[in-house]
């Protein structure tokens, strides 16, 4: 009994502005053996979304580029190769580089993230429904990096038709005991899921997450606040590591040192 | 054409202190219809190998318990229903509650996470290669929470038998530009992907991820300590949040204040 399976399309080709995202991955999907069916995943990999939405742009500063998508820088460390920062971009995401990426682009040219992922999810969403006439969800995965770990796993930018938490709090374990805290994000789960199969061939920007249908949305519940990626972003009062460790503590020696001038004089 | 698949296995009984875990499960995969494979990977509950390894201990008081597992305080922080702490555990993980769970017990114990997950994942990896004379994988999960993200997602605190990151560093993307910050925690994926299998049906702690075989390690390789769930935590001389902003900025602050009181006199 497979519970879950993942796959990925083949022949979607490479994308480029103005490009019509919903149509292009409508034909591969009808012309594949796969198909899709009710309940299907769909995780979509962020670039191809930001390059049909134009946001490939000019840039000679790679720098420049990514200071203009910076909100608010939170950490930064130099390292023999230059400096790394954690910023909050736009979107409101906590990552390196503020999202701005220059693989995978001409020289000369860096690629946004989406200006609205979530957006982005629910246009898709709502194309690919109602085309193929099956409830289905919409994931869209970057790649970032995390507090305390090594790596990046593919993680849930942007999402539409899908639940991104599964809550279990309120719930009993078999002891009787009521589970609080366990609040499953499994939007992040499944990009990452999707990114297993992904990155084995390159140019499959698609990936077909099939047996979680439990987690796929009715019609009626797709415009629920509730179910977006941004909603998977800690808000900002609950944030226990809004600023890097370094920057905190100079803030604070800052504020020390002024205080107890200020005591003296 | 499906790349991946995941399932549970059916069967696996309640586990006890002194059960022998790897007989136990390797009889439930005989039994299977899924049986084991060449490639396989298997994503073990740390909950199960902890209660086989008699980490189920008596505690009278939650808090105390946490604190033993507890090597420092990363940061803390005050809620309605008590504080939450987030602290480096014995084992290196930067967690809640220190990696203490009191799910799934009885009343007046709790369950501490194996002593080392990399040990118990290679002696299941070694008793279970032996006897069904393949190449798999072992990693073993917990629950863990995220520094900027709501919920939490399924995480490998211990591996054998599987690469741990996928490294795309000094590879070139198809526009020739070398890729310098890519490297996959492949492991934490598979983790987080066998939760979505896992978390269906109660009483299946164990998942079954067919169709990784590339990243399954050679016998000759399993002893290589690049390819344990300890490489994936950050060396602290890299963390760039190794304490909460508010932590670190009192810190600062007393700092300042002992400096700016220190040149006044």
């Amino acid at each position: 009994m497979t519970s879950l399976s993942i796959s990925t399309y083949p022949g979607i080709p490479e994308i480029q502005a103005q490009d019509d995202l919903a149509t292009i991955i409508g034909d591969v999907i009808q012309a594949s053996a796969e198909g899709i069916a009710a309940g299907d995943i769909l995780v979509v990999t962020s670039k191809i979304v930001s390059k049909a939405e134009g946001r490939q742009v000019a840039a000679t500063d790679l720098d420049e580029a990514i200071s203009t998508e910076t909100v608010r820088v939170v950490a930064s460390r130099p390292h023999p190769g230059g400096v790394t920062q954690i910023v909050e971009n736009r979107q409101g995401l906590i990552l390196a580089a503020a999202g701005v990426d220059n693989s995978n682009t001409p020289d000369g040219t860096v690629l946004l993230l989406p200006d609205d992922p979530d957006a982005s999810a629910q246009a898709l969403c709502t194309v690919l429904r109602t085309r193929f006439e099956v409830p289905i969800g919409i994931i869209i995965s970057d790649t970032l990096g995390r507090a305390w770990r090594e790596g990046q796993t593919d993680t849930a930018i942007g999402a539409a038709g899908v639940q991104v938490f599964e809550d279990y709090r309120g719930t009993e374990d078999s002891f009787g005991n009521i589970l609080s805290a366990s609040t499953a994000a499994v939007a992040d789960e499944i990009a990452g899921a999707g990114d297993l199969v992904k990155r084995k061939v390159s140019g499959r920007p698609v990936a077909l997450v099939r047996g979680l249908q439990d987690l796929v949305l009715t019609d009626d519940e797709l415009s629920d606040p509730a179910h977006t990626a941004k909603s998977l972003i800690r808000p900002s009062e609950n944030d226990m590591f809004r600023l890097g460790s370094k920057e905190a503590y100079a803030q604070g020696f800052e504020d020390g040192h002024v205080t107890a001038r200020a005591s003296e004089s």
